[in-house]
């Protein structure tokens, strides 16, 4: 039985990424990300499930920043469609909210359904769940939380409203890391890191390696350095393997000009489901 | 005197960047950023001041969003450093703090910090500034705020501990929004936003528009389209003006291929005080 870390209280949609990985998977809250890190680093866990974006809201950037400060593989993704809901204690009607706690990201997602309330306090938590819980817990009848349906279910909240998402497509991509690998299926995605030189067409060179060699990439993020005004970072997820010959050359020929570059991980891609198709779209960098 | 709408309390970093554009400027506090947008929109001020990238903690994605759906050129840019202070009603001591309120950048760059306290409950708010005014206000002393010396000063709390931000090259750089010009020097910079279509090497053909014409560009960001799955918008800062010929013509060769671009502004880019010289790395895709 695996055991998994994740962000946040039971009830968080990280909880929810961490069980699609295993009807029996023996799972470890934790209250911040580097604890998650903290926690696979030690052994107490196998792995750690860490959100890495959002279809709406983008990059979960903190999650960035921490895989290139440990040294622990990415070794599988896994994607959860997100649906919030206003949880409240039985009998409290939305008039009666005053106050409506969630986390920033799940605030942003729901910002068109909180504008046409008007009056209420809108406060900042870190967690959706755990927004859930402090109204359970401190028996507020004046105020909400907008968290999953699961989220109420375990703290004994009612839906006031429910999917007050402002998209109906709203999912989530979650990482898997840990020291052994979780699939036997090949890889066919690997995520990058690197920095680039100060010279000409530095980024045009590094994205060409991939682009002349037919290699797509699904994704390409910049982050500052740390310290380093308007240094970056690159993140890039390629869709291919190291495994095979024309990635395994693109990397040697990035690492040929790049003054850092780390492979995060190798690991299989998330496959759409039936009902929700992936759209051709999904990937911006397609080379034919 | 020009009328300018920023984001946050006065005191909040927001305002030294407005306060930047001039000794004798109108100031307009604003709750979210949303409100400076309206305003400007408005009329009810000429121009609106907006955090757009911190060097530690990135982008402020918020506002890229905004900026597309709004139609406000982009007229300035300005950097701020940013210094964070520990600050309580006076009298209270370090040991005395039970809580820290700040906005989530500030307590992520001061991240270090926090974690040296130890025992101290975190919460996030909406502006650096609020959080001191809060305190003020509300007379907490057993809690602490992380915002600027200026909030300190504004709301009559005391440092109890300065510049405790983990490193000390922080800055954050603005934009400035409104319908007239604000600059009277030549402008030597332009922001664009455009999609892709799904087609083999997309990317790599939209910065070979701007490489092979010797085009540097200062930033790349990718953000997604909202309620279009793994969809994405390209934010592009460009060394250049587009009233120069091989920026106009690389525009032109960008609108033949991407499905939607927009010019979001041309502007002087912010020069390096001669106290802290801007380092050569500041362009990642210098092309000579």
């Amino acid at each position: 039985m695996p055991s998994i870390a994740y962000q946040g209280e039971p009830g968080a949609f990280s909880e929810a990424a961490a069980q699609q990985l295993g009807a029996s998977v023996d799972l470890l809250p934790c209250r911040a990300f580097e604890d998650v890190f903290a926690a696979v680093n030690a052994g107490t866990v196998e792995y750690g499930v860490l959100p890495i974006e959002n279809s709406i809201g983008g990059s979960i950037h903190r999650n960035f920043d921490l895989l290139v400060q440990h040294d622990l593989p990415i070794v599988a993704e896994v994607e959860v469609p997100v649906v919030h809901h206003l949880l409240a204690l039985p009998g409290v009607t939305l008039a009666g909210v005053r106050r409506i706690y969630s986390h920033p990201q799940a605030l942003a997602q729901c910002d068109g359904f909180l504008r046409r309330l008007g009056g209420v306090e809108i406060t900042a938590s870190y967690d959706t769940a755990g927004s859930a819980k402090m109204i359970a817990e401190d028996g507020l009848r004046d105020a909400a939380a907008i968290a999953s349906a699961r989220a109420g279910e375990l703290f004994g909240l009612t839906p006031i409203q429910s999917s007050i998402q402002d998209f109906e497509h709203n999912v989530t991509r979650f990482l898997v890391i840990g020291r052994q690998p979780l699939q036997t299926t090949p890889a066919d995605k690997t995520s990058i890191v690197f920095t680039l030189p100060n010279e000409p067409g530095a980024l045009f060179k590094a994205l060409s390696v991939f682009a002349l060699r037919g290699i797509d990439l699904t994704k390409l993020e910049s982050r500052p350095v740390p310290g380093r005004r308007w240094e970056y970072l690159f993140y890039v997820d390629l869709a291919a393997s190291p495994t095979e010959t024309p990635c395994a050359r693109a990397l040697a020929h990035l690492g040929e000009f790049a003054p850092m570059l780390r492979v995060l991980g190798s690991y299989t891609s998330c496959k759409p489901t039936a009902a929700e198709p992936r759209p051709a779209a999904a990937s911006f960098e397609k080379t034919a």
